[in-house]
């Protein structure tokens, strides 16, 4: 198809789509004449992943190392997470201290070596934050957060499909990163829910 | 004390603090000459608390919503928490069908008026980017997530310190929004930890 069809097709302006071919996060289409292209619906597939990532404000960088991991998958699954999660998580720049972070992670079944160090990073980045902010999060709380997403990453990792590695690709990268606004807004319909029963009234 | 010396314990610049000042966002000392004001050790703790937020990626807009939470709390503890997300969620900006993320947020408990519509948009607006990605949560995950997360709210909203609404204020503002970086952060590390034990290797 020509570049106004992908367009028509996915929503995204023409303009849009020649940027993001010359951030190189979609693949030039097939030449056909000096001045035209055509696309396929590998592009137009890939050009929905984009705006997704983009919309969920992953940025233009990330998008590029997603969109790599994608072209390039690992050949080991168990690779894949870290590939998936390298691409969105910040460059250490601090290194901070992990004992706190890495006591939590022995609640979550993780032991030395079982994740990469920039995941842990950012578990003691967040409570470098809380702690900055005299937040504690109470004790009685801390155990069912660990235990409630264990729960949850255990389901999603049963979910990996199995029949490719594109789709186990594709699964494990979009879902690791376009899932989490959802947590997060049933979190706070969950916490209105909770708090409506406790405290009633309106 | 002067504001070199809250500059000093907080680790905060002298002119990030007069911005803060400008912006509303820090309340003015007491004038002790016409070029001098002196603060207290609440301007240090707000000081803290907007460090964090802004740490967190929240707006200066919505952190200026958030302290007028803290400063101004609503009489009913249930009110808290829609104040609380109010300030630190997108106004609504093309209305969305809520229906599928209200046949979601009855797998949460809850009930047509239980939540304020602008945190069932933000559900509605994360179903929007999965669809539009055109990724789909696996049948099975989706329950794990909401019993998960309502177990999660659960634990939070029980946490809720009982002796003073200032206690309960700052707890709600700052639980809501300071813990989601953590949790996304031990999401990760336990999605590593359940691959590895799946997958192995590497």
């Amino acid at each position: 198809m020509k570049i106004s069809e992908l367009s028509a097709r996915t929503g995204v302006t023409v303009p849009t789509i020649k940027y993001y071919l010359r951030e190189g996060l979609l693949p030039e289409g097939e030449r056909t004449s000096p001045t035209q292209a055509s696309y396929g619906e590998a592009h137009e597939r890939r050009l929905r992943v984009i705006r997704a990532l983009l919309d969920s404000g992953v940025s233009i960088a990330e998008t590029r190392r997603v969109v790599a991991a994608l072209d390039d998958p690992p050949a080991n699954p168990n690779e894949l997470l870290g590939t998936a999660h390298a691409a969105v998580t910040p460059a250490v720049e601090e290194p901070l201290d992990l004992s706190a972070a890495e006591a939590l992670a022995v609640g979550l079944g993780w032991k030395p070596g079982m994740c990469a160090e920039d995941v842990l990073h950012a578990v003691a980045r967040a409570l470098q934050t809380l702690e900055r902010a005299g937040f504690a999060v109470p004790d009685g709380v801390m155990p069912v957060y660990l235990e409630s997403i264990r729960k949850i990453a255990d389901a999603e990792i049963a979910g990996v499909p199995q029949e490719s590695i594109e789709a186990a690709v594709e699964y494990v990268v979009l879902g690791s990163v376009l899932v989490e606004p959802l947590l997060l807004a049933l979190r706070r319909v969950a916490q209105q829910v909770a708090s409506g029963e406790r405290f009633g009234g309106a």
